[in-house]
């Protein structure tokens, strides 16, 4: 199970790059997922050399998406970034770009979730051809109005199932999904469109619901049975440690990583 | 519309029950949900005896639930503390008794789910027998671990339908449900086990999740179509507005229950 371990890097904040990826290797972790400002502050073509050198996998690139706009300036902009967000992911040897959909334009909540829709339908070919998948990720319904209007699993996967099933499939978080009363039924319905699966834990209460995630065990998410449930859709992919933690952040990243491999090792099977 | 207008007591949770029931009387006010704590601060004889000769009716008493127990103790002690809110709905002359269902139990969210249907079942002749009604409310999926394993309407629609559809309804707050991709289904689908009605808004984004929600109006929830919806269902009772708000508890409550008028009539229509 522990050569499934990916380290998001958003979850060792205070390292650069080049740290994660001496980490990782140190540790015998396999791969990774990055993030745009994080390869941005390295620069894009270093960073590729960074990681090609290193042995070590990107299993995604976070993240795309924001495609709710509310002037058309917004739109072109939205869509230009996108674009080069395939590149991205395209130059660094990542298989997915995660999207993360956007919130609520002026235009409402329904007219938001059609920009999404459009938005993935423009943004389709191009990922296309550049052999690049997109994961529509539902974030938890109370991120709603300002990251993501889709909130469910059953959401992501209705979406996806109008777009070509090797490019587009969905990210399934365990930190925004689990208290879904659907989500088993969700999961096994995804089957081959799950294209990444991320953990962290709920605290109970979150000391912040964006960055007060907690790391697997202390809180109340039930790993196992979501973890069979994954594999029994039929998904063998890695499996990504996404938190994000003030308290995590303030550890020298050393500390955090072992921490981090010690929790998955402990309760993701 | 107006006429829809029911306070509830935590909106303005700076006055004791008579000064609520005064300053509704004051404004017009026709109807107003109670707190059990509220009540039992004057006394349930004495806030009987003010309630009746105030012609203000009681649209709602909160609340009952609570039912996922660790222990046979607990479960003992919450079905007779359930009793207790049944009878004191019925001393009241409240029509209905809100239940927020309770968080997760040790035994996991399944078994907590379980342990709802299974809480209500027991509740239900009790409950039939005075008179009262008892209205699911689905909270907001953040509120899962600690406060209510029904997180979305469709659930709470599932749950009734076990029980007999004159005793066992749905509460639908918007601020709870605004975000769900089936609300507008699962609102039709409800139809006359709409038992209450709750509104205020979601702040973007909100200060706090607990005690930050907003005056209507100061947030992003599309009022208009959520209210056509509910009346659509048939839903044809008061209108109760429930807004957890810091800011709105330090103010005079006269200031308070003005601004309150005022949004609902500017927006609940």
């Amino acid at each position: 199970m522990s050569d499934r371990l990916s380290i998001n890097h958003y979850s060792i904040r205070q390292w650069r790059l080049p740290e994660l990826v001496e980490g990782c290797q140190k540790n015998g972790i396999k791969s990774i997922g990055v993030w745009r400002d994080k390869i941005n502050a390295v620069g894009l073509e270093k960073a590729r050399q960074l990681l090609q050198e290193s042995g070590i996998a990107v299993s995604s690139l976070c993240r795309g998406g924001f495609f709710p706009y509310s002037s058309d300036q917004e739109r072109t902009n939205t869509i230009a970034d996108n674009q080069r967000a395939v590149d991205e992911a395209a130059a660094l040897g990542s298989p997915l770009l995660v999207l993360v959909c956007g919130g609520m334009a002026s235009a409402g909540l329904d007219c938001s979730r059609e920009m999404v829709r459009e938005g993935i339908a423009g943004l389709t070919p191009y990922a296309q051809a550049r052999g690049v998948k997109l994961g529509i990720e539902p974030l938890h319904p109370m991120f709603i109005a300002n990251r993501s209007v889709i909130a469910t699993l059953e959401q992501a996967n209705a979406l996806a199932d109008h777009f070509p099933a090797d490019t587009v499939g969905v990210v399934i978080d365990a930190y925004h999904v689990w208290w879904d009363p659907n989500l088993y039924r969700e999961i096994a319905r995804a089957g081959s469109r799950i294209f990444a699966v991320h953990v962290s834990d709920w605290l109970v209460p979150p000391p912040d619901f964006l960055n007060g995630r907690g790391l697997m065990g202390d809180g109340c998410i039930e790993f196992g049975k979501f973890i069979t449930a994954v594999n029994g859709a039929g998904y063998k992919g890695p499996i990504e440690v996404e938190i994000f933690n003030e308290q995590l952040w303030s550890l020298p990243g050393d500390e955090a990583l072992s921490l981090i491999k010690k929790r998955f090792a402990e309760f993701v099977h």
